[in-house]
């Protein structure tokens, strides 16, 4: 597992590690944004700098090919440490391309968005897109450490935050009792932070590769991905974190239905969600145009639809399936 | 670690090894050479068969997404294997491309030249070449099983066994005594094959990652690499077995004149690599023109030059380092 560093002094902490670790050739993968808003914090530090364009287009073999392009010019060897200076994308970019370099290199991610640190910097995903596929192309591999230091949350627009409470809500909601408290009485945004980040960490060590436990964290996932693939195919597409409130809302129905949860412990939840992220329960009718993207749902290991639902607060069960057919009944029946 | 088979009824094998694991979905990857003349032997199995052109140049980044394009396009899911059905070319570009998609399916390794069979197949080094640097982009990750079978021998021209029987005399000469004398003593080629395999797997069960003792394997590798790229740039490219004995040849002489062997094992190995790849030591003028590549040699961790040497026959060291000025002084005094 990588080490977790929580630093307010991200310069210095780095310098630190690269020191005590003997790390003599790092390089650093940036993005536009991240070049111009963050590599400034860390510029102290004699790195390589290279850069992709900013945005989920990134995410390609083209890309990782440039990447490589420059190891190989700049004499990267198995010794080499690759830093990964981004949200989500320079971290699954970084990752994927340090994991295949040379059949490997170590890498460092550095989450400069919320979303990042608290979910998708840590649990050694790595991947790119590959013709419309997200993540089809990747591998499972651990960061070598992880730096996280709300010095970079300034830099963020407010509805990256919003999108990120999303995830931070569902991992306190699903998986940690505590951390859903911290939340619920406001403590300030680093611890909650930290909270988040090891309880994802705790998480992908009992499952890293995502057979088991680690699926708890597709709460809200199941109806938020075809909600998210929805939207995005009527041309009206919306931020992950919005598309994982909405499935929340709605999967937190089933798990009321079903007596997973308390009527207090459903309006608890959905009280954090609607202030957080500013997104409400509503009835629709979306679950016809939804159906397919239900059905191909990549936690499926049958015909049937798989949820991952709190049992309690904190707690919550994985592989909790439910044919479409019932779904849709409990659609007309107003239950979902 | 993978399952070795070794059957002389490839069809047969496969058949049951599919049916035990209850492997549904497999996809083979074969070049132009092995649809051929190799695939008819396990075309009763119900497969979906990628192609890819036969030679070198197929380990490229295009190749990989042709293949991948295939495997979107047939609904290959985490549960679906992808069979190797090659040299090592198919091997390593095959092992790589399932490890890189939808973050690792499994594949199977079904090697058709006697150099992959005894080599190049096992060991979990898998990966594709890009701008000429050969294997640059790969990871360590393990077949599930790998099925070798000599019936596939009978399609191979001599040259290409020659070649492979360098390989099989320096895993022999290097770690494994008992499969030296079996040389020595013509034990048939499915018994030497299966000892020279497993003796390959054996040593890379205890050093996957290439640390330490697995790079006993790169005796004669150290010469033999610079020889074949000096050839490469003369214009005159010669097969990597007949570097590698030539390799081997030179470095027995230093084995000898730091007296980690004595003159009789010298001749015993020099015997075997002239009966089977037909090449003896000369005396040369090289040393100068290859200095270039023996410096950059991958296993150096220092400015010194790095060898691994037997000790006896069967047994080796490796990480004995000589600087260049000292290997030109012993060439001008005639020891190497």
């Amino acid at each position: 597992m990588p080490e977790l560093v929580f630093t307010e002094t991200i310069s210095e902490s780095l310098k630190e590690y690269c020191n005590s670790n003997q790390i003599h050739t790092a390089f650093v993968l940036c993005d536009s944004n991240t070049r111009r808003h963050c590599l400034p914090l860390i510029s102290d530090l004699n790195f390589v700098v290279i850069e992709c364009p900013h945005g989920e287009a990134s995410k390609s073999m083209e890309v990782v090919a440039n990447i490589v392009d420059t190891l190989i010019g700049k004499h990267a060897d198995r010794r080499s440490v690759l830093i990964n200076l981004g949200g989500g994308m320079v971290c699954d970019l970084g990752g994927f391309t340090a994991s295949i370099y040379k059949r490997g290199i170590s890498f460092i991610n550095i989450p400069t968005s919320l979303l990042a640190m608290v979910d998708a910097s840590i649990g050694g995903k790595t991947g790119i897109d590959f013709l419309n596929f997200k993540n089809v192309l990747g591998v499972f591999n651990h960061a070598k450490a992880i730096f996280i230091s709300s010095e970079f949350l300034g830099t963020l627009p407010e509805i990256e935050i919003k999108s990120a409470w999303a995830e931070i809500i569902k991992t306190a909601a699903i998986a940690n009792h505590r951390l859903f408290e911290s939340i619920e009485n406001n403590l300030e945004i680093g611890e909650i932070i930290r909270q988040c980040a090891l309880t994802k960490s705790e998480i992908v060590k009992t499952d890293f590769y995502d057979q088991g436990q680690r699926q708890l964290l597709n709460f809200g996932h199941t109806f938020g991905h075809a909600y998210e693939s929805y939207q995005l195919e009527i041309g009206k597409p919306i931020a992950h974190g919005f598309a994982v409130a909405y499935g929340m809302l709605t999967e937190l129905k089933l798990a009321l239905f079903i007596k997973n949860i308390t009527e207090l412990e459903y309006q608890r939840i959905a009280d954090q969600i609607k202030k957080y992220v500013g997104v409400e329960y509503q009835k629709d009718d979306l679950l016809e145009p939804m159906s397919k993207y239900l059905i191909s749902d990549k936690k499926n290991t049958d015909s049937n639809i798989s949820f991952s639902l709190p049992q309690s607060i904190g707690n919550g069960q994985y592989q909790y399936k439910v044919s479409l057919d019932q779904l849709k009944k409990w659609k007309i029946e107003g239950i979902i």
